[in-house]
């Protein structure tokens, strides 16, 4: 019946094409679309164009950004001898909220994942090697998930730090703020009894 | 540091406005869409910005209609003695996908609430008074949930209905398919007993 209705039924599709909206939340979304303002529902069509017109990645560091180099590398207020390793923008963000580091960064796009075939090539590693030897790094910090990948990653990435010549570290692995330990898995326990520091 | 990125971040505004969507699955949405080919984002805010240009409600039942008037009060094969009120289109597209109604119908668009100065004028209700005394049904199933305002909506229907001399009918309430009686609410089940049927 909702045949009838080709404008509805293909905002519906395409709102069921987004991730984590499956068809009745794809109904929903479109149900309130449908009582929003047209003014509303345009702005929400404008900054989808918008974004995908302006938004791009930094040559430099691949995180986001709407000119050549992102805010972060063009940015004079950031220390140029530290480098932040991450899988994905999103992780940046979360490091950025934190306040706890003024250097530069490096987006991955992803984790080596040899059995998916993801290969050093298919992720911002070359890029990567090319700022190691040209840029003057006292430390780059891998800030990759720890995850099987994350972690597989972080230790081709180590051996490839080493080889320039670069100190490399490793986030600390350990209990979350506000956890208790019984709510924690066995291998974050296990990690944070070995990382233990004297205090 | 996004206030650098102000497409972006203005993506993620407006998604942010969606029912359900909070901020973290805004930004998930929108990183989402960056990395989406630049058709398949025209596509949804075209997609939006028609169904806007071409959604109403129709002028009879007021379902949701490209023309004048919806696909089921112009179709010759309903039953137009029938009439079946919901408070929502949603709810009317719930009735036709269990094929048990062939009827018309006519959308509230909610339903009472004098706390909430939700009054009959608010509502599709003088619309309905009008089909009442206009077109000829034999019966008229009020279809609105079993909630409060529901039931309270749905006396007050049923009131006006007996008021034009039409027989009134409310969906039976029970138990649901492939429901256990000790999953059932006390009031559900208390439903069931009293509306039990002689087999």
């Amino acid at each position: 019946m909702l045949g009838s209705l080709p404008s509805f039924a293909r905002l519906e599709a395409e709102l069921g094409k987004l991730p984590g909206v499956g068809s009745k939340t794809a109904t929903r979304l479109a149900f309130h679309l449908l009582r929003t303002s047209e003014t509303e529902v345009a702005a929400l069509a404008e900054a989808l164009l918008e974004m995908k017109r302006k938004a791009r990645f930094c040559d430099q560091c691949f995180h986001i950004a709407e000119e050549k180099l992102c805010a972060i590398c063009v940015s004079e207020h950031r220390d140029r001898r530290l480098l932040c390793v991450v899988e994905q923008p999103q992780d940046l963000l979360a490091i950025e909220r934190s306040h706890s580091f003024k250097g530069l960064y490096h987006v991955l796009h992803g984790v080596l994942s040899p059995l998916d075939g993801v290969d050093p090539e298919d992720l911002k590693i070359p890029q990567l090697q090319q700022r190691l030897s040209t840029e003057n790094f006292d430390e780059v910090i891998v800030a990759t998930n720890f995850s099987v990948e994350g972690e597989a990653t972080a230790l081709y990435l180590a051996r490839l730090c080493r080889q320039q010549g670069v100190a490399v570290s490793r986030l600390a692995h350990g209990i979350p703020s506000g956890s208790g330990l019984e709510y924690i898995d066995a291998g974050t326990v296990q990690h944070a009894v070995s990382g233990r520091r004297i205090i």
